[in-house]
C-alpha cells in the first residue's frame, strides 16, 4: 500500500435511532483495530430525520459531492416513523445507491458460534447474497393514473440491463471462485418474470462458461425461502436481483441470528464513488437513547469496508473478535452497547 | 342449497409427475366425505407435459369452454424438467388463472399436531395469506429490446388497479372477519414500490374503515419473511401482491410442515367460472410413479373445494380427519399415497 493511502478518510453518518450509539462503538472498534500508520479521518453527516423536518432535504447534490470526497461512508441506521414512509428510503437511501452506483449490495449470512437461530438443529450457515444495487423495481419507473379513483392504475417497473446483471453476476462469480466451496446460486423467478428471467439466465450461463471450477445451480426465489429455513446449508453465494435480494436477505438474516447481527456493504467495486456500508437493522426508535442497541452488526460492517479498502488482516481481526466475543456471550448477563463496543475494541487491538 | 345443485360436477387435472396419484387419492376422500344425494360427476382433462409434447397445446380455448362447464377444478401438479420453464407455468397455470379471473389465491398455513416444523420450539401457526391472483407484475407486461446483446433491455411491469386491489382486499377483510382473532395484516413494500404501495395502502385503509372490529397492521415484505420464522403466531390473515404472496406462501408453506401438507385454492368468490384447488408442491417427478407422494396437501385442498361450494361440514370433516391423521403419524412406518388416502376415507366417512 502506498504512503498516501495511509489516511482512511471515511464519511460517517450516524443517521437516526440507534444509528448514533452502534456508529460510536463501529468507530471504536475501526480505531483499535487500524495500524499505528493509518491516520482516521471522520467527518460526521447530519442525514435523516432531523435534517430533514429541519430544512426538508433529505439529499441534496452538495451532499453528495461532499460524501464523494471519501474513501468510504459508514452508516447508522435512516428512517423514523415521524417521516411519511418512502420520503426518507427513496429521498435518502436509495438516492446514494443510485448516485454513486452501489450496484454489489452485499450480504454476508453466517450463523455465528453461541448465537441463537429460530431454525431447529443450529444447522451449519455460511453464505453471502450478492444483490444488485441499481436495477429491478427500485428504479423508480413507474406511475399513477386517476389517482384516488375507482379507476386507479399504478404500475412499477422493473428494469433490467445487460450491462448492469453482467457487472454482477461477475461480481459474484469472483466471489464464489474466491471461497471454498466455489458454489454460485442464481435466485430468480424466470418461469413467470420471463423478460428478466431470461436476461439473468442468459447472462449467468455465459458467465458461468468463464468459471469452470464454479459449481452453478438455479432456484426460483419462492423455492429459495423453502430452503433458507430447511436447508441453508446448501448455499454458498447467492446472485439475484434487487427486490428478490432485499427479501431473501431479510430471511437470512433472521435464520442466521437475526438482524443484530447482520452487516452489509454497498459497493460500487470500481471505487469511482465510495461505497456505504451499513448494519441491515434500521434506527429501531423503540430502544434508541437507552444502550440497548447490539452494536455487532455496524462492527461486522466495518470490516466489510476495511475488505473492501484492502485492509484485509483487520477484517478478519474484527471477524474473529466477533465470534469470540459471541462465543462467549451465553449465559452472561446483557451488555450495553458502549459494552460491547468496549469488549470488540479490547480484542481486536490485543 | 337446492335440488340441481345436488350434482357436483368436477373438472379433474391429474397433470405430471405425481400430479396423478395424488389426485386419485383426493377424489377417493372427496367421495367419501359427500353426502349420499350428492352426485360426483368427475371429468378428467389431459393437461400439461404430455400433451404440451403430443401437440404443442397448453391450453386452448376450448379446453377453457369446456372447464367451464364444471363447478370447480381439482388439479394435481403441472409442471415436468423436458419442458422448458416458463412454458407450462406461463401457457397453462397463468392462463388459467386470468382466464377465469381467480383473483383470490387462498393459501392457509396452519401447523398440524405431529407434524415437523423447521422452527425450533414448535410455535402455533394459523394463519391464510390471501394473495392476489391477477395483477402485479404476474400480467406478463413488459418486454425485451437488444435480445442477446451487450445492450439488451429487459422490463417486468406490475400492474396494480383499484378495481384489482379492493376486490381481494375485501375478500380478505371477509374473511378476517369470520375468524376469531379478526386481525388483518397487509404485505407490500411501500416505501421503495411507491406507486404500487400508495394504492394497496389507500385502499386498505378505505376498506378498513367499514370493518371497524378487524385489527390492521402493515408489514413491509422483506420484513414479513422475518416474522415468518421468529413470530409466524401474530399473523392471523394476511393479504398481499401476486409476487409477494407467492414468495410469503412457500415460506409460511415451509415453516407450518412443508408443502407436503399445503393446499391451495385459486379462487373466483363470483362463481362466473370455476374456481380451481390444487397442492401447493408441484409435480415432484424424481419420487413420480412410486406410491411416496404424501396426498395431504390435495386433500386439504379437496377441503377448501368443498367450503367454496358451500359443502362446509364436509370441509370441516375433512380438515379434522387430516389433524387426526397427522397426529398419529408420528413414530409410525411410512405409508404408501393409497394408504393415507385409504385412512383419511375411513376417517372422513366414518
Ligand atoms: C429501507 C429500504 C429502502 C431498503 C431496501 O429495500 O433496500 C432496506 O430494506 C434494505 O434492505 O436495505
Ligand atoms: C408455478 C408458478 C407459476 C406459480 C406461481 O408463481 O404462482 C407457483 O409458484 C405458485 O405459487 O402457484
Amino acid at each position: 500500500m502506498s504512503a498516501s493511502s495511509r489516511i482512511l478518510n471515511l464519511a460517517v453518518i450516524p443517521g437516526d435511532g440507534i444509528g448514533q450509539e452502534v456508529v460510536a462503538e463501529g468507530l471504536k472498534v475501526l480505531s483499535a483495530v487500524l495500524p499505528q500508520d493509518v491516520k482516521l479521518e471522520t467527518k460526521e453527516f447530519d442525514f435523516g430525520a432531523r435534517r430533514y423536518h429541519a430544512t426538508g432535504e433529505t439529499l441534496t447534490d452538495a451532499d453528495l459531492d461532499a460524501l464523494k470526497a471519501h474513501d468510504a461512508i459508514l452508516l447508522g441506521a435512516i428512517g423514523d416513523p415521524s417521516v411519511p414512509s418512502g420520503v426518507l428510503e427513496r429521498g435518502f437511501l436509495l438516492k446514494l445507491r443510485f448516485a454513486f452506483d452501489h450496484h454489489v449490495n452485499l450480504r454476508p449470512s453466517k450463523l455465528l458460534p453461541g448465537v441463537a437461530t429460530p431454525l431447529a438443529g443450529q444447522p451449519e450457515i455460511d453464505f453471502v447474497v450478492v444483490r444488485e444495487g441499481t436495477e429491478g423495481p427500485y428504479t423508480g419507473n413507474g406511475g399513477t393514473i386517476r389517482k384516488g379513483t375507482e379507476h386507479e392504475v399504478a404500475t412499477e417497473v422493473s428494469v433490467n440491463t445487460a450491462y448492469g446483471v453482467e457487472r454482477v453476476v461477475r461480481d459474484a462469480f469472483a466471489r464464489a471462485q474466491a471461497r471454498p466451496r466455489k458454489k454460485l446460486t442464481l435466485v430468480h423467478k424466470n418461469n413467470v418474470l420471463t423478460f428478466a428471467g431470461h436476461l439473468w439466465t442468459d447472462v449467468f450461463h455465459k458467465v458461468a462458461a468463464e468459471y469452470p471450477e464454479v459449481t452453478t445451480d438455479y432456484i426460483h426465489v419462492d423455492a429459495a425461502t423453502i430452503y433458507l429455513v430447511t436447508d441453508p446449508a446448501r448455499f454458498d453465494v447467492i446472485v439475484t436481483d434487487n427486490l428478490f435480494g432485499d427479501i431473501i436477505t431479510d430471511l437470512a438474516a433472521a435464520v442466521s441470528g437475526g438482524i443484530g447481527v447482520a452487516a452489509s456493504g454497498n459497493i460500487n467495486p470500481s471505487r469511482d464513488f465510495p461505497s456505504m456500508f451499513e448494519p441491515v437493522h434500521g434506527s429501531a426508535p423503540d430502544i434508541a437513547g437507552q444502550g440497548k442497541a447490539d452494536p455487532t452488526a455496524t462492527v461486522l460492517s466495518v470490516a466489510l469496508l476495511l475488505r473492501h479498502l484492502g485492509y484485509e488482516a483487520e477484517a478478519a481481526r474484527i471477524e474473529d473478535a466477533v465470534s469470540a466475543d459471541l462465543g462467549e456471550r451465553g449465559g452472561l448477563p446483557a451488555r450495553s452497547t458502549s459494552e460491547i463496543g468496549d469488549a470488540l475494541a479490547v480484542r481486536v487491538a490485543g
